[in-house]
């Protein structure tokens, strides 16, 4: 069982292929890759959907979505292992960038990209 | 400034939302969208390259790589909050099903996919 | 000007290729990479958007969603031409699996995979 | 048996549609997520590969590759149909940009984005 954290996750992946003989196969082009293939996976469930609420999937079915979020988010932390990237650093810059994108006086209430507001 | 972890980054990214009037468009069909457009924004920088590599980016390069990653993690934790999903959690459970479904005898050094060992 | 066909396009991506010396980065596993890169860009002006009709669209946005199109579509064409694949052919030949995989009877007015109808 | 050209294709996929009731999923929003999925399953094919040519395929993987890069091309169409766009028109304008973008001096054996010349 492994440490529930993203460390304990990271070091899980490693261990995962090297007894699997894996490094080989896990360039950091080859994981961003896999990482989108895993994200179409998960976003087939919603393609005929109109939002995707919790409620409009069965139980058995949030826990196959829960299992492609779940692989994405391995392929992200195997990636950011990789590249030396910390994700939660990484996550915290990336807010203040996006609150410095989005002001919220020129964003409230609206969907446009920051670069038409 | 948010609590360094996932949680703090959930909590984060619904003030973030709320104060912008956005959860409206915060489907979780739509956060799983933006999710893969992110992906693929991060996927562009590998895409004519080998491997991709630490080393094949430059500093600027690798932090521009960094946030995209950032990118997708936010998306990831907050779709997991609109549908009550524990990534951590999730990703532990997943990993003990790929550990069924690659066992060491058959996985070792192969890349074939699980239905095909 | 190309001829306006699938097979003007593949002549003239080719030409844009060589006269570029591209083939090198041009292996099919980087034009399957490039094209869902393209098909995310296309995907972000939908993303928070309810059905993206097009009227939705203004006439200068209708220009750069179909240039995103487009893109989607060169890189489809080149990787036919690198794997040998003819698109129309193969299409068509798809067409006549899906009427089998999706019988009227079962389909109709039903969103559901053809393994859950 | 439809008519071997994109406009029969157009044709065959609206008789197919409507045959199912199917234009009330049909929107263009989740046509663009559908092809983006697709654009996944097909990139799954290559995604542990070097470079995926045509002779790294078995003849069976091969045709499974062609009618995954058809699912693609079909919803293309589906959605060029929805969106009023002539792909051949604008793959024809899409080159005449490219062109301009990537000048055969600045770009030969280079594989930097245009931003980057």
């Amino acid at each position: 069982m492994s440490d529930a954290s993203i460390e304990g996750l990271t070091v899980a992946l490693r261990k995962f292929a090297e007894e699997r003989d894996w490094d080989q196969f896990h360039t950091p082009k080859n994981l961003a890759t896999a990482m989108i293939v895993e994200a179409g996976e998960l976003l087939e469930h919603f393609q005929w959907m109109d939002r995707g609420n919790r409620e409009d999937f069965s139980a058995r079915q949030r826990e196959v979505v829960s299992l492609e979020m779940a692989d994405v988010f391995l392929y992200l932390i195997r990636l950011a292992d990789k590249l030396g990237v910390d994700l939660i650093d990484a996550a915290l810059r990336k807010l203040e960038v996006n609150a410095l994108k989005y002001p919220v006086a020129l964003a409230r209430g609206n969907s446009k990209k920051y670069t038409d507001l």
